[in-house]
């Protein structure tokens, strides 16, 4: 059975999160294990904020919450992927998706 | 406009492989500005592996490849989401997805 490799990366792992219905992804944030924990606790989606250093529930703010269908584990145990039940716009921008620029190329985005 | 944040994480961003036709969530691996690059160039997906630190095209050695059909980066410049035509399965394990294992509740798959 493959677990969760929370040894990995200090803890912090991606997670995906994606429409259920529209199958849009919609963002990528970081969990650690009390964010996962909260996030089958409670029913909504739980991240943690690497820059605020502390863990937060998607659209407590906005109320632009993630309703949990399912969460899935990849094959190594190092990323999650969380299906969900958007409420309005995932992006803070108020974009449906945070994936809304398309590169063209790498030269033109690079930095 | 934005821009890809390659000075956040050692400069290996997180890439998201979505099939283009089913919207299935295939893999998540990291990628470098030469890994991205080469994406653009050759029209296949390429990463960086931090286990193996070096370049790698999926689907070189199993036949397994990613036809690139377009590249997105979300609103904060550091996550790719790489749209495909995958060949075969995405996962090493002949899964279609990396993503078979549903979780039901972290207690299970906690280590």
């Amino acid at each position: 059975m493959i677990k969760i490799d929370w040894k990995k990366q200090g803890g912090l792992l991606p997670a995906i999160a994606q429409d259920v219905e529209t199958k849009e992804v919609l963002m990528l944030a970081y969990v650690n294990k009390d964010a996962l924990r909260l996030s089958f606790e409670t029913g909504y989606a739980h991240y943690y904020s690497r820059s605020r250093d502390q863990l937060w529930k998607k659209g407590e703010t906005s109320g632009h919450l993630q309703k949990i269908v399912s969460v899935f584990l990849d094959c190594d145990g190092d990323t999650i992927l969380y299906l969900v039940n958007q409420t309005g716009a995932a992006c803070h921008t108020g974009e449906r998706t945070c994936f809304f620029t398309r590169l063209e190329d790498v030269g033109e985005s690079d930095t």
